[in-house]
């Protein structure tokens, strides 16, 4: 049995393990206060260009998202999120436990644009309703499709114009960034957004995301939140070691890298064998139509979550690979569809 | 200048006026423990037939609205309301300031049925999505129609099924209750719904819904909710003496019926000259669809709300009639329509 | 029986309902938009002589409260108060349901001092902890007493050096300003607060408190928060005419000097008769200390809530004399407590 | 220099990196439904002896507090912590984030008793005021003492006749039940409190803390919680794996006792050396008061936290011991006090 089922079936990148053994018995300052934290922050404001960015270390992409966004908004404040959102539908109202509506907007590809915010900002006109204070984008979104550059410049201009807030949630920023059709850079992405987190924990690293925030405003007293929301670790360190170690030698892209060679070599398989997909991703999530027959045959030996029932016969299916699949998995899944054809 | 713009332009009936000033310099007990609000919720627990049932005076209707979901709602649920409720739209995230998430489906007609309330059911399944606690309708709805008993009853049912909490949102239940269309009571209603809301406000009433509370769990340390919120009037007994007066003498009814009148006399001449709505409302809201020049010269003399584009040169806009609107006032809309025409 | 439980046991001054009355059936734009509030806004302006103050009606105490701190804090920020403060005990964790921690401080006299707010900072030092972010007072307090104009000068001064919002409830700031012992305006505290309320509920209204605020931060959007928490009267020009009444023609200080007059009487007498008081009050809260039949037999005639014990024989008790107290009723008290003694 | 500043300043034990080691490769269900997580949840309810028990694994301390409050409590009641109690100071009001205030009674030694929960009881009994509806108890305190066996007992008895919650925050647990002077067992705890959990970050884990629920009441839906709050991790059976190493060979209580042998060699030295403490602890905490100059000296070659001033000339500090703890620091702290008293 092998699984596409997520990013995050394994543990960590061997160097990453390997650092944190060799550190283990030093002593260090608690809350993220080490020397780990403070290089891990130095590499990344170097990678992205941006030596007056904040950083912080948070173990994950729900409490991350929650916490930049009850940071950033006032009481009264929505974030807008396309419908499919990790936030709008993924993380149990945790945006909302903390107060705040997510305006979801209907998109045909998980990705907004100008004229979709300006939707809920032409439906939002006064104090009788939610005032849209952030914009929440995810790249790689959650139907495996990315930004362009040219994309992300004309949502960030919109955004500046119309005093919201642009956020990203990086959660598979890597796989993004990688991807054969990306042409956007993490110094890109700093430089066209406010705030934007990069995703450890589906990357390589045990656990695990760097926020970054550039905008001002957004970088007020933001361990309070942290501590608030009960996401700063006592061993952040541990935090900051994984960081060090993938973005002191490229291993970040290289992680993201093989994810995303093994689900093109996935895509290109699938697509020779005459079947079509229900998004159109060069990332590390794949969503390929299947007859149900055959979805059934491939569930005997492997494990992926179905997506959604395409007609009577035929349904879409979630193929995840990531930093750790094997190209024997790969090979393995190739051979099992192409034995189903004959 | 006469307005149509809603149905709380005006005071409150003099009958209450009267009441109220009649016990003005009588010491009451506070905060709604006085023998005004008892004699009222007597009042009320006779006409639906309840005598169990738990009665609370709230000032205002998001008010009501967020303490009765805040008090049903365990932390992770959400509610389920049309996307066109007023939770959802026009309550500035008063709901989610609770906590919660209010759960938005599409829907023609601004009426839920049982086969929209399972759409969110199937789409929230698991620990990671919001889990429906609670269904929100409004009777009569943001867009003037009403649910009938047997639409009601099919609700209910499935609500039960289900193990969701069905709550009414009354705000014009008057004006539903006495539509020519209605097949409803106020009994039925308490017999079909967990908790509902009779509206005062919007009926004569200076200010003041009744919240009737009849499943056993939601009737628990409700005091306690309404205090925290900041909704339990010092002088509560302002809130006793009007439901009082609506409801020793019909004069809830009374008073709907003649804001339903009003509304029939408008639509009948509206559609006497050839115009549609948007929406198909027997109550006091009506959304007739004229051509962009008509309305701006009925703007000369009438206010009102604007509605939505229809197309180039088409717009809907909102009339809304109330218990206070003059018979005078009406005959001049219509009249200014009927030159308009010739 | 005569009762000294509270100083909202009666309606309105007949001014404020005559106005009402003649209102009653003239159209206004709804949500506090109308003429009534805009010249009950100028009054008040012209009164504290601050023309740049924003002014808004809230229907009650613990809503306006709960709005203004909810609008003024960042997530991680607490309110100081002293411990017997309104906000920490009596408004069933109204300010902790908007998501911040009420700092208690224990206070002789229910005031508090540079020195006691200077507690709440040195133990509140680093992201571990709620940050301080505004200080609450009450004026007059709780237990009866007032700040001079010495002391809520130093406090303002501490606050302003410390980045501290002062915030005054003023629910019986009439009662203060009309002390015999007060040397201060309500246009001093317009000038040393940054925002506070005028209380009318306990002062003659019908209901409602005006805000108003000062600081310039904390005027952005409040609108959007007084909607949010339901307290946005769809009538709000009944507010608006309420408090256009109080402050035309001194309603406002003739009202609140006669609840202190009454209480001066009763005080005098009192002491008189050789008791003593828990709290050292000049204003329409008493607390004089009885033995425990004296206040049983009070109890036949009389109602008033107990305040504390004070020893095996005796307790305190809280008298509350209003706007509406009647001499005769403070005479019947005087007398049954002569003809005891005798 | 040699840290006693806290019990997390070193990795996790090396039987648990290397446990991670090895299955590091292995691919898993996501989100705590492994095996390693299923296993180690058999070891902990066979160690209570509560095969009912719902167990969870939740990343940190903080986090854990507030899901089970949150998850424990009606939105109007409060939790009643001693003063000194971690949810009441040290962590930045994330109780209140989610809507409940904390109720802090004073202790003379961190402890809370049935006497002092109904101080809180007595103070809070209508609807004005916040409902106690939980105790929150620390064991070993914040202040390093310990609960007895009778001590618990009563506690326990004391809230369920008054329909309290009892809930244990284990954080130290494990130095309180191999002290010295310890009378109870995790059974023991298990049976008498409704909910607890024990610590994993401060003894001997990377992170992590368990969840043990006993109260049926409390079980329900409690991972929509931990998903809210943003505590369900990606890859749960890090967590798993962790608490599996922790039960299965005693090496909590080995770990916990190491710590606290190293804390009895420090207390009987300083004793011995002629100086008292601030608390009475036999756990890993110690609150030494020794002369203001002797602290100066020490500081150049250990780090700790200041705990207060005593008096002109003398303060306490905190020392603590872990896991960790080298007896050649221990033996260099106890030289060195040695050398200042010659």
């Amino acid at each position: 049995m092998y699984s596409f089922t997520n990013d995050y079936s394994e543990g960590a990148h061997p160097r990453i393990l390997q650092a944190m053994m060799e550190a283990n018995l030093t002593q260090n300052t608690g809350y993220g206060l080490d020397t780990h934290s403070a290089r891990a922050k130095g590499l990344i404001r170097h990678e992205i260009g941006q030596p007056q960015a904040d950083i912080h270390f948070i173990p994950g992409g729900t409490q991350t998202n929650l916490i930049v966004i009850a940071s950033a908004l006032r009481p009264y404040q929505a974030v807008v999120s396309a419908s499919t959102g990790h936030v709008n539908v993924h993380e149990t109202g945790a945006i909302e436990a903390t107060g705040h509506k997510v305006l979801a907007v209907n998109t045909p590809d998980g990705k907004l644009t100008p004229a979709l915010v300006q939707q809920a900002l032409d439906t939002h006109t006064d104090e009788h309703m939610v005032q849209p204070g952030m914009v929440y984008i995810s790249n790689s979104t959650e139907v495996g499709t990315q930004y362009t550059k040219a994309e992300l410049e004309s949502l960030s201009r919109f955004c500046r114009l119309n005093g919201l807030y642009l956020y990203m949630d990086g959660a598979r920023v890597g796989s993004a960034l990688t991807s054969p059709v990306n042409d956007l850079t993490l110094a890109d992405i700093a430089g066209l957004t406010d705030a934007f987190y990069i995703g450890g924990t589906k990357n390589g690293a045990l656990f695990g995301e760097a926020v970054v925030i550039l905008h001002q405003d957004l970088k007020r007293d933001f361990r309070y939140m942290i501590k608030q929301r009960g996401a700063m670790m006592a061993k952040g360190w541990l935090l900051g070691i994984q960081f060090e170690e993938l973005f002191q030698n490229n291993l970040f892209y290289d992680l993201a890298r093989h994810s995303n060679q093994m689900a093109e070599k996935l895509r290109t398989a699938i697509a020779e064998q005459g079947y079509s997909f229900a998004s159109d991703s060069r990332t590390n999530q794949l969503f390929p139509v299947f007859p149900d027959q055959v979805i059934r045959k491939l569930a005997e030996d492997f494990t992926f979550e179905m997506n959604g029932k395409v007609d009577e016969t035929h349904s879409s299916i979630r193929l995840v690979t990531s930093w750790a699949t094997r190209e024997a998995g790969v090979d393995q899944f190739i051979q099992a569809l192409k034995n189903m054809a004959t």
